[in-house]
């Protein structure tokens, strides 16, 4: 950030008054430009004994497999948005959504939530962002070709918990950069 | 937003190319300007058979009864963000974090995630956003005092589930703007 979104002056990094971090202060107006992490939101669609993946047409990972999911917008609530990317990115129907892993991506400022939701039918394509969609079962997972640690957790949560028949939300911090994340915490409830 | 941050120029509010929703679009640079939900994290501290409450000394709500709660920061997990605004507010440390409630606040565009936390001593006081701090018994908590619904909500599940000693996970979307909220849709897991 170089200048103010609101009068267009130079903006200085400093630690405003009252405050204990640096922030993006206008040089002219004073305004204070905080930035904060954003919410990703997405779905792991399941028909009968197979998950739904999206093979990604852009970057980061173009070509690797993954959930649908994405940015959360303003004046949605995150289940609306997990149905939303879901239809966007697969063309695809959910219900019956249920929270089922919430992972702070703490070097890029990302919390992720991705809903375990059932796939209400085979309608499903490519959207816009997507080369390939396609129902795998287990033995079937690309593991090698998915985009994020996060999906491959949820992925091998799902797998773990279908043989309990039991589903508990698991919260997952995630601290390394991406590409060599490590699971430093994860609670079950 | 009326200028773009990174090189000043004006912005136009429109939908971008291969996008369905407007952003403010750099008429100089083309830099899209997204601008998405925020997270909320804080704490219900539990000490004994009490629960922590700060009395606000700032607006919104300035006077009013809340949990300790804030704005996530760029680089911090979601239990780090909760656990160091319980300790900002109220110079409170906590520990043994659940997840307690997630909620939707669909018109301000915030996602607040509340943890059920034990509260480790007695040294608590207010922070420099807090007029007062006071452990409260259920038949003692200010309720037409409180600042917020979502801070309602959480007390309410806190005190129904205790009866039954288990405090599963509440999922909450609010639709209705502030001051009117409505519980649309409660997921219990």
């Amino acid at each position: 950030m170089n200048f103010c979104s609101q009068c267009g002056s130079t903006v200085r990094f400093d630690i405003p008054e009252d405050d204990t971090r640096p922030r993006h202060i206008c040089n002219s107006c004073g305004v204070i430009h905080y930035i904060n992490p954003k919410v990703i939101a997405g779905c792991l669609p399941v028909y009968e004994d197979k998950v739904l993946l999206c093979k990604r047409a852009i970057e980061p990972r173009n070509g690797y497999w993954t959930l649908p999911a994405g940015f959360m917008e303003n004046g949605e609530s995150t289940r609306n948005a997990a149905t939303r990317e879901t239809l966007e990115e697969a063309n695809a129907r959910v219900s019956n959504l249920q929270l089922y892993t919430i992972t702070s991506l703490v070097p890029v400022s990302q919390v992720q939530l991705i809903y375990l939701a059932q796939l209400d039918d085979l309608n499903f394509s490519a959207g816009d962002e997507t080369e390939d969609v396609q129902l795998f079962s287990e033995e079937d997972i690309p593991w090698k070709e998915l985009a994020f640690q996060t999906i491959r957790n949820a992925l091998k949560f799902y797998f773990e918990d279908r043989k309990e028949g039991k589903f508990p939300m698991r919260h997952v911090d995630l601290e390394t950069p991406a590409g060599q994340y490590v699971d430093k915490s994860i609670q079950s409830i």
